[in-house]
């Protein structure tokens, strides 16, 4: 059984009717820590129920949680969240700006997915699996912005959350990365709702999405990179990256194929590649946060793996999945990954972030 | 109009109730040069009039033509092909090696989509918009194989098809190519028919086409190398390349994302580049034969072309699209490419081959 | 060829960065009677020339004609269309109504595919295949409206228009239809763009489209019904129809499943029923036209077929397929039913309706 | 906890390779009452350990039970299955009579997808939420076939399975149905792996299953029927029934419209349909076995709903989804029902037949 509810750490989330925000729900339910006790959204929906205010645009293939429904939503402003010690946005990057420093600066703890302050130098850039560490720089972002208990974390981008998980790994266990080709093939959900039309997509490939490739060109070497002495500043990696996106027909599921090399020579075997894959763990599963995966990474051995229909909902959606490892001709390595993009990438991200920050003592 | 049948060359089809061989049937109807004259394929159509063994398995979109419904299927043997001068093949891997060889050996011009002889260093390799001066190597390999009319001449495997074409145009432009890194996103028809099973391919993408990144990484060198001077042999060029290769939920048309590098130092401009696409043209264009594109390719300026639906029927099938060219990070530049892989990837090539042998006098 | 440019009749489209406003500029492209002279749309693409105008919202599989991509567009207002004698409407039915009588009242001859005036007693709901004798309303109407040479046609909705033509073959036959239920399986495309969001489609079916069965079980009715003898108002069909409407993942192309009885007994044999439907010919046929099929029906009697990716494309667009004939438990006769959707179901309808106008003299 | 697996009776699958055995893998998964101990499968794999035999044939989305991973597969003949008291068949119609026989003769309990026994007048055809009085037959079966403690029950046909579970609410309710139209839209796993081909479903449905609505059309009366006075036969239904088979690009889940007329007159009310499918419970509920849903059945009053993707896992997937209840212009009332066709519709119903017949001691 889980805790009462009135022990438990109360949360908002921001932009609840959006498919971020309905994915946040769905994982709140009967969460062991957090108990959802607000939700805010855009006027239209604001004075509703939850239920009213989401009707069709409901997409989780769970019913919406019952005390859920009834919950009304209100405006995404700190007045509103008054009961809440965390507040979980899934706002649209046109609005996260503003609405997420209203928050952080009245004292609440931020865990956004929006992409605003994702780039700015005192706001870590959080891949749970990944880099936890980059919470040490929260005392230096208060200080700095006079946020008192108030702070702010970011996840990355959904294609860039999968890919530096082995990439994590890897550098670990072999030295930094220094130049690397990905190309992604990236699930509808990603878009959002309604998001990608179904002419674009049915029989149908798109070489494009807009401004992914450039988060995926960058956000790897923030996260990967290492938080500076004094815990102010982020140094990045100054790995070469070439990244190509495309949107393919796939509900969930982001499939990337990746081909790497090292900067130290000579370069591992692909043996102990693999083996450094599989034997990676992380300070989440280490803390024992429940949503960390048991495995932050499966390897398969099967040819034809990963896929996303089969492989996306490993580790509950927190597990990346790597399989054919081989050589490259031009390059050391390459290798194909597949991770959960509205789980992993995105909404679990966040959450499993706030997770780590309890065990961290940031949400006292 | 075209000319009267009985001054039509006669031409024949192996595997003609497969996929390539209904593409076949259906690219030879009403042809200028060729009159589809007999179908062969296994024992189990063989006695067949052509409607009865092709039955449920016809999947082209257009009807079997009146004529060819009737047409008796015999066993794929020279002596019930004595009519004809051309063999159009589309069999299987499996059997294409022994069963071409009677044919050729036996005296008649062999166009073959299978991948057996393909490699065979007196056999040209031949995209019919890239490099048909490779048909100077005929009368060695007529005589090495004491072949007498008969030859043979194959075509790319479907993803090196689409990816040769601008490398060709690059090429003549702006010299050698060093490096290259290519992904594709293949559509299902490649596989023929049954092909790919539904479910593994609805709401998933798998990363993984048997023996494709093999024939990727070596089909362009031969095709884009040169004869020797004694026209008795090909010399290769030393692109190095890395080829991951996808199947997506597409139908027909072959998305392929290219990075490459040039020898030369500096590299050209990206608009240069794009003027050395579009400007391309080819021998088959100008020699005006029937299957030849206006444009070979096409260059596109939209950001989120080209796109398999919308872009597969440029040129009948026979134009590839180019789009997205942009400088890549770590090699010179990149750029998406889509063509169509059951016309120009398969079939189609076959036949525009076989028109401009007619032309170039090789079917006397 | 076609005759000069300048002894056309110059034409307008509304609605044309739509779908269905694609699809005219598609379909009139070197079109023997009509020369596209004028565009509209909404006020935020008035100004611009069409390519701009339109630009990634083109979804057709053929590039935009050159002297179209040129085009301005202009308001949807009849001074802006002052050489034409002919408007084609592809607008939505939110704003179809004013701006269509703004047109007819100012002297152009309108067809429609909004469903604003479908259901006026003066106003004819014609499926060129099946009744063009309703244009002899168009006398009544323009008294009735004081239009001078202005008049409205409509053409029905999409998934009305397939079904009517095998059911007017069967009621020349046969005699009245008594009771029906029909099932259809309608195409993405229907909805427009952007129309269906991907995610409510990939990996699903939605069995329910907004007002959509109720258009169907009663514009048959019209459509198959008569002109009362002054014809100065419609008689319509008292069949009694269960339309149950679902959207399947389908890019173009309707499927219907339909049972029916007839009034009189005993009913025709199954024999009989496919040699009616394929004997079925039509007015646009005998007189012509360029878009009438050589055979509005086609009967198929593969037991799989019709299927929508298959069949689509019979006769350009306007031939129904019909299989699958079959005993019904309860009713009399089953059968399935496939249409194109954007061609037969909507701009080619107008397109047709408009050849055989002037062919009738209404366009003088 | 379950118990320990040596209190558990150990169950064997037949099969095992298959998408219906692969599924009954699954679902018996630390289940309480079962232990699976042994696997039947073709020549094929027979030897092999069941990771080695199904390899990438393996399509659940959750990994191979570990456990199970590592069990032998024999061929499927009793003598390799002797530690077992009840078998679960998920054969191929082509072999299931004889093997069947051979176990149930054998003493074994036979709980059986196929549909080689299903029309057997003593043999039971049991949708575990709607008819488990049948089991009342057995002894009857047992005596006339001399099967000792064997004996075999069967389950319907998947788009029988979540049609006759309303039928039933609605017949308990309201008296027996007179007539009846189903029209069902099929996922593509109902057909198995390989099952339909990917260039038949892609863009396309396919408006045809072998076999499928002669099954809908009989199954439902023999399910909704009742055994005779001294349970020895079975009393069918009078329903007259009209099936439409159609299939559709969906993983999971068949959607299926039904219109039907009551034979009491007057008809209940549309509310008075809508409270007695709400109310339904059933036996299995009833007796607390593992797999039985909380409700069989759930109503939704959305007026888009029920769709396959987001509405199959209801009840983990042995609940069906009903809605869109309104008049029907013909006959009374329609709707729309969706079920999950590879659990209730499938494996899933066998398992809960054996759940019941365990509580019901059968299997002593």
């Amino acid at each position: 059984m889980s805790s009462p509810t009135q022990h438990k750490i109360h949360v908002g989330v921001l932009g609840a009717t959006g498919t971020v925000g309905q994915r946040f729900i769905q994982l709140l339910d009967n969460h062991p820590y957090f108990h959802l006790a607000a939700l805010g959204a855009s006027e239209s929906s604001a004075g509703k129920s939850y239920k009213d205010a989401v009707r069709r645009r409901w997409k989780m293939t769970t019913p919406i949680p019952a005390d859920v429904a009834a919950l009304p939503v209100t405006l995404c402003a700190p007045e509103h969240f008054a009961s809440c010690r965390v507040i979980f946005s899934g706002l649209d990057s046109s609005v996260a700006g503003d609405v997420e420093r209203a928050f952080f600066t009245a004292g609440f703890a931020v865990f956004s997915n929006a992409r605003n302050y994702r780039m700015d130098p005192d706001v870590p850039l959080i891949v749970p699996t990944v880099n936890p560490d980059h919470f040490d720089i929260i005392p230096h972002q208060r200080s700095a912005r006079s946020l008192g208990r108030g702070f702010i974390v970011t996840n990355a981008n959904c294609s860039t959350t999968g890919l530096v998980v082995p990439l994590k790994a890897l550098q670990d266990a072999f030295g930094p990365i220094d130049s690397m080709f990905v190309h992604t093939l990236q699930a509808i959900s990603g878009a959002g709702y309604p998001g990608i039309a179904s002419l674009d997509i049915c029989d149908n490939v798109v070489p494009y999405i807009s401004g992914e490739e450039d988060k995926l060109e960058i956000e790897p070497c923030k996260i990967l990179g290492s938080l500076s002495p004094a815990k102010s500043d982020h140094v990045f990696t100054t790995t070469r990256i070439s990244a190509t996106c495309n949107r393919v027909n796939v509900v969930d599921g982001h499939l990337e194929n990746v081909s790497l090399s090292f900067v130290n020579r000579p370069p591992p075997s692909l043996d102990a590649i693999a083996r450094a894959l599989s034997a990676y763990t992380c300070e989440a599963t280490q803390l024992g946060v429940p949503s960390a995966p048991l495995h932050p990474i499966e390897v398969t051995d099967e040819e034809d793996r990963p896929q996303p229909r089969l492989d996306r909902e490993r580790g509950k959606g927190m597990t990346v999945t790597v399989g054919r490892i081989r050589k490259d001709p031009v390059l050391d390595v390459r290798f194909s990954l597949l991770s959960h993009n509205t789980i992993l990438g995105a909404a679990g991200s966040s959450l499993m972030n706030a997770e780590i920050a309890f065990k961290k003592g940031l949400l006292a």
